[in-house]
Parts: C-alpha cells; sequence; structure tokens
C-alpha cells in the first residue's frame, strides 16, 4: 500500500488576478517533480472568479516543507502573494493509494 | 491547457470500519479508468480515526455521475453506505492542469 502525503488547499486571488495566479502555480507544478512531488493539480472554483484550488501528493510532508524553502519556490510565493486576498483553507491527509498515482 | 472535473470529498467512518470503507474505495479505484477517471487518490484524516478523503479528476462531470450509476458503483455504495456515519462534504471544480495529470 503507497503511503504519502497529501495537500488540498484553496486560496483566493483578488478581483482580475485569477490567471495570472493560475499562471504562476502551473509553472510551479513543473519544478516540483524532483523535489518528491507527485501530483499538483491546479483548478478554479466553478461558483465564483476568485478560487483557485491546487490538491498535491508528496512522497512525505518533509519532502512538501522542504520544496517551500527552494529559491523558486519563495519567488513564486513572492510573484504570486500581492495578488491573492489572504484567504487560505487547507487540509493535509495521508494518502493510502488509488487510481493515478505511480507504482510503489 | 487541460480542463477537467475534479472532485474532492470527505466521509466519515462509523468506529472501527474504516479499513473497511478504504478497502471498497481502492476497489472501485481500480474500476473507474475505463468510465473517463484520471486520479482517484484515497487517503485517511491524521488527526482522527474516522475521516476518508477521496480526490477525482475525471474527463468531464458528466462522466463522473455516469460512473455512480454503473452497477459496480451502485454495489460499492451500497456496500460502504451502513458503515458511513452520513456525515459528507465535497467539492467540485474545474481543473487546469498541473503536475500527475495526463497530457491532453
Amino acid at each position: 500500500m503507497i503511503v504519502k502525503y497529501g495537500y488540498f488547499g484553496s486560496m483566493k486571488a483578488k478581483s482580475g488576478h485569477r490567471d495570472q495566479v493560475i499562471k504562476i502555480l502551473l509553472r510551479a507544478a513543473e519544478g516540483v517533480r524532483a523535489a518528491g512531488c507527485h501530483l499538483y493539480v491546479v483548478g478554479v472554483a466553478d461558483d465564483d472568479d476568485q478560487t483557485i484550488l491546487v490538491n498535491e501528493v508528496w512522497d512525505s510532508k518533509e519532502q512538501h516543507d522542504a520544496s517551500l524553502r527552494l529559491p523558486e519556490t519563495r519567488a513564486a510565493i513572492a510573484e504570486a502573494m500581492p495578488m491573492l486576498t489572504g484567504e487560505f483553507d487547507s487540509r493535509e491527509f495521508t494518502v493510502l493509494g488509488g487510481l493515478g498515482l505511480p507504482p510503489e
């Protein structure tokens, strides 16, 4: 059974800035594979034009947390932060398996 | 840019039944690929022993909804339901892309 670290988070972009933040996130998603990330899905809410959802699966919470300290991650956060409202929500969980994850 | 249907849901198993429900969900995950599902990640909360999280990505909401009407899905739901508390939460969203999704 695969055991990995899961994260589901939401954030809100200031009005008119959602597309810019999504571009930053999609760019970030390209770089995290080497850091232990298997899944970094970026989505948007259907019922407003501000909410962005991110779902991540990492080999471990340690690798997820370490990725936040990488220079490119810090740069992406610094770029996105002024475009966000400051409303964040997140849920961490332990991934046990399923379809779409790499084999053990 | 990939555009797909995303779903993040939680449910609660009655005390002592979480592992049984997870087995049913992991079995279900094996069968949904052919129905248009790219991702069906099953996880558990770290802060209690009842909460189960499921994160799904489908080609479309229509395919997701149609899968709920398949005989094998209905059988799995019928098997799991008596072991659940009835507390459900879910969030639908539009997936725009990211790491771990199939190419277009």
